[in-house]
């Protein structure tokens, strides 16, 4: 599971339908420079698809939008071959009985959509997927934030993520947000320098990512994985959790700040920007609605597996992660401010 | 599950080890019309790949192949798609896995054979699957005796598969086959057309199937599912299971003739056929060290799903069933007899 899960407790409103409203725009702005004409055939692709009811919202509303065009310009629609991606772990059967069902309601259209291939790909979007010049439109939603490892000069150095110690974590904090960075900014540069080579000439992509406000003081120095250590670290000085293990636990996420991805955009050079928004996902959430309870769980959903496989955990330890988290979240000054400045979400 | 099972007990001798040295010969020849050079980048497919051990030997043994070519050629290797079909319902997430382990170890080699797509692609192949013009290599190892569903006009006709009744049974007999024979024929044309579509120019296929020996009297009148069908019989005509549900049971499966599928081939006129192959699968197999039981297991496996569909099964129906098919195996003539009549393979 990815951080997606957060989001579910703000149907219609949140980073989905967000990114899905970019992803049309994309579908457009891809027919347009050139001319009213889409080509004959096209490849779209969703990379860190997941799996359930949200792992098709993206290349549904491209379709939608291919559909819509082709409609208004009265033109025949292109035969289209839709990439789900994911890491091979991924559920892909429950992706495939979704596709089936996906591939035939735009066959039962009046003008169909004519589905020539559907796919599913699993790997890393780290590493190569598609053959040169084999897709038109790329999207990647709530997936990029999640780097390819953890960076190594910590693993070497033997520098935790998070110091138990608090001396040591404040003079090391500089040093582990640097190298999250450049892990970051390797592995989103190649993410860049493989999707440039894959994408036909003119194609697009539309990528959404958890990031950190530049404008919030808070969020400059923090980590999006803060709420976690912070919980894990907790329960390390309680002697629930062995504090050796914590020292070398260490998850692969960096939400990268506005001008940091637009720098390795502009550095890496295959891809201009468009448009890049910006926006806090808990604006839309009601205090009365959603509580710390119901976020622990989420943050719980999202990060178990990397737990369990770390400590390997017992249900009880996990229980009493979330409601460590729980209790993060309710101190201070809320859930609201912790999060808002762990996980600003950013789309371009 | 396919009759796929069956095989397995005869490892290294079996129809996999035969499709796989088909599927390399069709790599060499894929090369050798034009010249020694194989394209820059290259699309294989394997169509019905089930998962399990199996899943991924035809492509392995293309990829081996290509390997092989390129290495005595000393011509860099191409960039190769590897795409595995099944239906929807097949295991995918264990097909993912083995992909990622497949791309790693091509990727290791000394003149990697580079892998820039790895797709699994639920659906039909009686559907379309890929872009025209898309694929260079096809294989389908012991699937196309499938049919996309069981005649319609049994169905309608209300004509059963297996008429408890002997002498309806023996006179409807031609029109059962016949019946079965034109969706045969139907859904083999339409894969042959689809595919014709999705091959480059020169590109090549590789197919096996159950069919039945035109020089076998027995076998000329006999049906695929027959053990199956005279299985459920017996245990309708005890009681155990609901006389009208098997009047309305349909096996989607159908075992050609030689000269059937010679002569679709050459009515469909995309394809021309270059080598022609009939063996008996059971022919390697010891009396010893295969017995109707370990047969009638395996039948129980291909065919349960089926059957627990349409007469909603309990585990004590199947194992009933089991042992049905076994005394059947068991008695006159023998498992040799009664199997070897209606699964003589065919590789084209």
């Amino acid at each position: 599971m990815t951080t997606k899960e957060i989001l579910h407790m703000n149907a219609g409103h949140g980073e989905t339908s967000y990114a899905r409203n970019s992803a049309v725009q994309a579908i457009t702005d891809l027919c347009e420079p050139t001319s009213t004409i889409l080509p004959k055939s096209m490849a779209i692709a969703d990379l860190g698809c997941s799996s359930g009811p949200n792992a098709l919202t993206l290349v549904s509303a491209a379709l939608d939008a291919i559909h819509h065009h082709c409609a208004q310009q009265q033109q025949p629609p292109p035969e289209v071959c839709v990439f789900l991606n994911d890491l091979p772990s991924n559920d892909f059967n429950s992706v495939a009985k979704s596709l089936a069902t996906l591939k035939h309601s735009y066959g039962d259209l009046d003008d169909p959509v004519v589905i020539t291939g559907i796919g599913m790909i699993p790997g890393s979007f780290y590493e190569r997927l598609f053959p040169c010049g084999s897709l038109h439109f790329v999207c990647s939603s709530n997936s990029l934030h999640w780097l390819s490892k953890a960076p190594d000069d910590l693993k070497e150095g033997k520098i935790p993520m998070y110091d138990m110690v608090e001396h040591l974590r404040v003079s090391r904090r500089a040093a582990v947000g640097d190298a999250y960075a450049r892990q970051f900014r390797k592995d989103f540069t190649q993410f860049l320098s493989l999707r440039a080579q894959e994408l036909v000439t003119g194609g697009r992509m539309v990528i959404s990512l958890y990031g950190r406000c530049s404008e919030n003081p808070i969020s400059r120095s923090n980590q999006a994985w803060q709420v976690v250590a912070v919980a894990l670290n907790d329960m390390a000085s309680r002697g629930i959790i062995d504090k050796e293990k914590l020292d070398s636990f260490y998850i692969p996420l960096y939400a990268p700040l506005e001008n940091e991805v637009n720098e390795i955009i502009e550095d890496e050079g295959s891809f201009e920007i468009n448009k890049m928004l910006v926006r806090n996902p808990f604006s839309g959430m009601d205090d009365a609605t959603v509580s710390p309870k119901m976020i622990a769980l989420s943050i719980r959903a999202v990060f178990e597996s990397t737990v369990v496989l770390h400590f390997g955990s017992s249900e009880e330890i996990m229980d009493e992660f979330a409601k460590t988290v729980e209790q993060k979240l309710s101190s201070g000054s809320g859930w609201r401010a912790v999060l808002a400045a762990e996980y600003p979400l950013k789309s371009y």
